[in-house]
């Protein structure tokens, strides 16, 4: 299973593991696989702590970041941050902001300590990513950056590839794969509506083999829908070059999660994922709970778009992690999670999910070897 | 890529094409694979004339026949199909009748010649069903019977399994899966949410490896997302023992259709499919048009449930079918299709589709087994 890809970054099998945990990035990077960093929910002094740990306990191995690199909003590009920020939060109305605190005192979830309601921007704007992508910049062992929304603009491409890291981005439409692979992207993450996150609706068993002829000879990463090495051999047989996981490691032993969420993520079946705007404004796939449902109801407010949505669901997303055991939580936190969340039923370290994959992929090759007739 | 089923039903390839047309159900089985004639839209009496076709034409290779075997109704069980029509056409609104036949004029489908409004029930009641199962039973080499909805009565397994033949039924869920294999079928078709016609909305390659786990003994056959040789490596890598292809024959050269319709299928993307209840009553992925957009909108009636909806649709079904090129039939036509609609670009014979799938399994698989280090 080792492919080009491989040899570019230096690691031993095409695994690479989406997660925002530092402790699962470095256990990924140790088996043989990569870990990339989701840096969307740090600030910039947060990433920096974030990959000064990493870059302390990971060794000479390499890791990767994941941003997202939206367009500039038109008339706001000259603006910091913050002014950003305040401009954004003036288009929020009222009633959406009250809709979503009701839901959350309503199950019991706790005030965040400081008693405020916002979370800020996070890294969703062009604003905000900038500074994110700059830290990882700084890091010699950071050897891949991928781009989670759209083409990255070209200046951020050049920079980055000038400093001999590879770029990539996800794509869930065959039209991406060809925009990614024009703008001259390093390899493309081809993610299917099976998928956790902000996937398309096309399944992952047409979309990969659509992206993978679309975008040669760029290497393609399947995404959505990867548990086991049945399904990792299952992506390479159709032409990918690797696997993209992001559920896979939620519940790993090294991820930081309140028992609470491991547990819902554990016992939730590949039925219980939905599609929701109600978190990030961008249709994102998570489990099913009374706060999807809640925003879908025809009485109720509309999701915004994003990033306005994530000012609204921003300080429930802080607390529904933190106090994700604490009163009915579960039934209004966020969980964004794939529907192979139905195969992942118990909890394994890092190391023995990646040996697991590559044994299930042997094994499953030799099976199918054994179906062809004797020459 | 020779497994037990194919030893059992003395086919060469585990390759099962369900297609409600003659032609493809005998080159199908003839170039190695095995056709199953779905027999849904036929009457007793149609579906009579179209076995004597095949028997006559297959020479002494097997085929399948896929019927629909729903529960009865409850209190209607003893009527005879005539006074079911009867007492279930009373439960349709005038409402609905009106609007789908003012989408089909709009559009400039013709009549249908008797001037008729109806196609009556087909075979979507157990009424209906039974006298297609019988015709089916009378025939030695159809050696296959499929259920597309649900588990079928245990009387009729054993009516089935008593004359030598397999068993099998669809299924888009796990739990599905369960009880198909408690019920003692012989196979059992796991069809991804990518799939044509009533499909669920777990991914292929989510459900596949969950189904062949659940069903174990049982062999389960993958449907949903296969168009390539890749894609069928790609199942039977996550443990299925053959695939089951639908969207593949509707525009092979052997298929019996208007050109207009063969041409929406070859025009249309991955992402021109929608899940709709708008023809059948229940969810069923097809091309997306102005028909599927009307049933959708908030002032227009919501779909019935099955087999209602079905009498309302039952006459747009003749008719864009029949009259598929003329004024803007595709605006309004039944096209239900899965999304690897966006893989099939032009008409191919069904042996070269056959033949392309083998050559494109064993060169995917050539290509996985050089990836491995060599031993």
């Amino acid at each position: 299973m080792y492919t080009e890809i491989c040899k570019k970054l230096g690691i031993e099998y095409p695994i690479f593991a989406f997660t925002h945990c530092r402790d699962v990035v470095v256990a990924v990077s140790k088996a043989g696989g990569i870990g990339v960093l989701g840096a969307v929910g740090f600030s910039p002094e947060e990433l920096k702590e974030e990959l000064d740990w990493i870059d302390e306990h990971i060794g000479d191995l390499p890791y990767g970041v994941d941003i997202v690199i939206p367009q500039k909003y038109e008339g706001m590009g000259d603006m910091s941050p913050e002014e950003l920020e305040k401009e954004l939060w003036k288009m929020v109305p009222q009633e959406h902001i009250d809709f979503a605190q009701k839901l959350l005192t309503d199950a019991g979830v706790p005030e965040w300590p400081d008693g405020t309601h916002s979370m800020g921007l996070l890294g969703w704007t062009e604003a905000t990513a900038t500074p994110l992508l700059m830290e990882a910049l700084t890091r010699p062992k950071c050897k891949l950056i991928a781009n989670a929304l759209g083409t990255p603009p070209a200046d951020k491409v050049k920079m980055i590839q000038d400093g001999g890291r590879l770029v990539g981005a996800l794509c869930g439409r065959v039209k991406q794969a060809k925009a990614h692979k024009d703008a001259g992207l390093d390899f493309i993450v081809a993610q299917g509506g099976e998928g956790g996150g902000h996937a398309g609706d096309v399944g992952s068993v047409v979309l990969w083999p659509q992206a993978v002829a679309a975008a040669a000879p760029v290497p393609v990463l399947a995404a959505g829908g990867i548990g086991t090495g049945q399904q990792m051999l299952a992506a390479m047989s159709m032409g990918c070059a690797g696997v993209w996981t992001g559920s896979l490691w939620l519940t790993v032993e090294e991820a930081h999660a309140e028992p609470a969420q491991k547990d819902s993520l554990l016992n939730a079946s590949s039925e219980d994922t939905i599609r929701s705007r109600s978190w990030t404004g961008k249709t994102c796939r998570m489990l099913k709970n009374e706060w999807t449902a809640a925003w879908d109801r025809a009485d109720t407010p509309d999701p915004l778009g994003m990033p306005l949505q994530g000012l609204v669901s921003g300080d429930g997303i802080r607390r529904t992690a933190r106090y994700a055991s604490v009163g009915e939580c579960q039934k209004v936190a966020f969980n964004p999670v794939g529907q192979v969340v139905g195969q992942i039923n118990h909890i394994e370290s890092t190391r023995a999910v990646i040996f697991r994959l590559v044994t299930e992929y042997v094994d499953a090759l030799e099976r199918i070897n054994q179906l062809m007739p004797d020459e």
